[in-house]
């Protein structure tokens, strides 16, 4: 059975006068941006360029809190307990929402950015806190499969979108290997990858093929703005997305 | 005519382990919180407690949105732009506002805080950008009758709230004569100016007497915080918003 | 053999119109002051006052860095590497350097706050980062003996403050017990610690007692300003360590 | 009489992941850095690499301090109090000064950015603050001509360097016309310029030739790195300094 799929990027990392990425051309190439909330990226001009960017495009909008930490791009895991970190993300994806009521458009589900997103895919507590902040807005959870995530997902009734990356390796145990430089990949590795999964759901691992994971119905591909040639690879992805969800009679937004 | 009136106080300005006003008795003695949204007090943590006890003392929830600048507590003026004020307001709002559909709560108003206060009085442009926020959000804009508040409200169709002080002094021409250290004003005169303002919309100046301003038809009698004495001040003048209200008919809350 | 020691205390925590502790007291009941650079606490507001304080007290000068989180009071543990940390700390230091350039006083040690105080008493890596940076300015590091704040101080060749705590606990093996609220100890019960420590160099622990470690020379007795009665203990404190020093020929500052 | 000039250029206004301008390239074709503190972009991260590249290039090191506003890049005023803004930069000289112990590099210079350069231009109150910063750390202030900036140079005995730009127009009555966006110059007319004011000292303006001003003895190029073609216009403006240096006998660095 395939899966309903989607293709996802981080946008509107900018801030104050700098910029991240060529969100202007990745945003014709998505389904789904997970827009920075300000406290890892973003600020307030950022982010309603940004809402009014995905708006123009038809891209749906997703709440991409993080950490407290600018200065750390929110890629340093921090102690942190679960009813802060509810709190956390509450004030960002609210900060989001006013864009969005501005703009008349809803939110569509939430993505934890960076280190928090491994660390709230580890701990339940933690998990519990962001999957109810997006049962408090009545979204959908994306995150990994198999993980807390998911379970937080399950056990709270949330909607959960398992992200997958095309372009990244999975140990032969089906784990993501996070590399600070990633490794480049061919497109038609890639596509053979995005094939596999959306017609059998299986993993490309080191060491074969996986399941993405039990009771997945939806997935959403990750594809990174700082890879190098990330448009084409997003142009490409996206269409074996489209092609995929048409002829099994999906809507991806 | 008597006028529907409310008391109002600025709360929530605690920050990380800081606290700021004693909330907790303040909170029972007033109709309307404006709450801080981050900006110039208050994080994420603060707000989910601040806006915890709003709701248990049955107090409306007004935001409380500041220019960006935590340091200087929101009372530097700064330049701004219009359209980065709105989106500044927009993303403060839209914080506190995640925090009001966590605990089950409507937003009530917004009233600018500190500097921007004074600016967005004086000039239409700014005026516009917050009393926008306010119509996104459909809440009324609380302000200075007779300024560009009042204007832009007219012109926007945002429900206008006249501010006023009730231990402050106004000088012959009406203007608020705003000072860093407070003169103490005796309860006894709180009570006449503020009776005197319930019956006959007066405010009592260092001259004689004038009135609020033309089509003001609900105000709100602000405490501070931070006068010695507030929690004492805050229940006078609220027993005598009651009776007034009970009198004409108003409702509060 | 009598041990050289000093009272020490966290000071300059104020943030904007924000006060913590009672600085202006404090200051006349100790030593040495630990002064906050603005991370996880203080501005540069707060920072020019705290010196000028300490300096018309003739209290020495500590910098007191901290992890870059100020809505965490720097009490959230945060991964990172060495080489950041140093340049966080030299940041900070530096910073607080100008304020003493400007009222003419010199550095005299170093001493982490909250939560890196004991990142950096674990890896032999971030102690080695944050006691590079005393080396950097000639001056002492204060942590705790025998780990690895002793041990880096031994390495690079930097002169090493035990620090102790009168008022906490000590577990059989005479580790520190972190609690969020202190438990009350009494003035006499510091007193014998105090005196036994100071003739002895033994710490009083929950089950007996233990030396304070091998090689230590100096202690310094931190007083915390937000117990309370802290000014009384910290005067006591002082009081037995000034004699302590006299008998045995040592000056404190 | 030939004027002893440098080439000068804001360097290290990155942040967090973000980078801004090409120091590498920039650094080979200029006298004397710039390096922003942390209030208007950077961070201790990228001020320690700043400061090593400056040290790896011979380039002498000025202190970049700005208002306290990340997010606005240091552009938009503030009203500040003069003590306030001189403790402001205390903190951020100070700050930077850590890198300069840490890499045994001197401090040359300060020179302020964004808004607070002009608004210290006009104000002598301001103007004397920060230039009483320079004054404690005994180095240059590098500022307009003509203005409060001299003037309190003057009065404080502080080495005044004149700050001049060969790539921007200049009104008839010689104000410096800040343009959001610049008019492209040729490199033509740039040589001209600079080969002008290296040699009369007069400023080229929209009306004709006006005097840099009286008593300035040294200028300073400034050269923006978001200029287009800012690396060919600095090595061009560079050789035409270093030759007529030369020529005089001065020595830039």
């Amino acid at each position: 059975m395939p899966l309903k799929a989607t293709v996802n990027c981080d946008m509107g990392e900018g801030f104050s006068l700098y910029r991240m990425g060529d969100d202007v051309s990745l945003m014709k190439t998505i389904h789904l941006a997970n827009i920075a909330c300000g406290f890892h990226a973003s600020d307030f001009s950022v982010m309603n360029k940004t809402v009014q960017l995905a708006k123009s495009n038809g891209v749906l909008v997703g709440a991409h809190p993080s950490l407290p930490d600018l200065q750390g791009f929110g890629r340093r895991e921090m102690a942190i307990e679960p009813e802060e970190l509810e709190a956390c993300f509450l004030y960002q994806v609210g900060a989001l929402s006013a864009f969005l009521l501005k703009h008349e458009l809803g939110l569509n589900h939430l993505k934890p950015h960076g280190a928090v997103y491994g660390q709230t895919s580890r701990s339940m507590d933690l998990a519990r806190a962001v999957v109810g902040v997006a049962k408090t807005y009545g979204v959908a959870f994306m995150g990994l499969a198999g993980t807390c995530h998911q379970k937080a997902c399950e056990e709270l009734g949330v909607k959960f979108i398992a992200e997958w990356f095309a372009d990244m390796q999975y140990s032969s145990e089906g784990k993501l290997l996070i590399t600070k430089v990633h490794d480049p990949v061919s497109i038609m590795e890639v596509e053979t990858r995005v094939e596999r999964m959306l017609s059998t759901g299986l993993v490309t691992t080191l060491g074969g093929q996986l399941p993405i994971g039990e009771s997945v119905s939806e997935i959403s591909i990750c594809v990174h703005s700082d890879t190098p040639g990330s448009v084409e690879i997003a142009t490409t992805v996206k269409h074996l997305v489209d092609k995929s969800n048409a002829t099994a009679g999906f809507t991806a937004t």
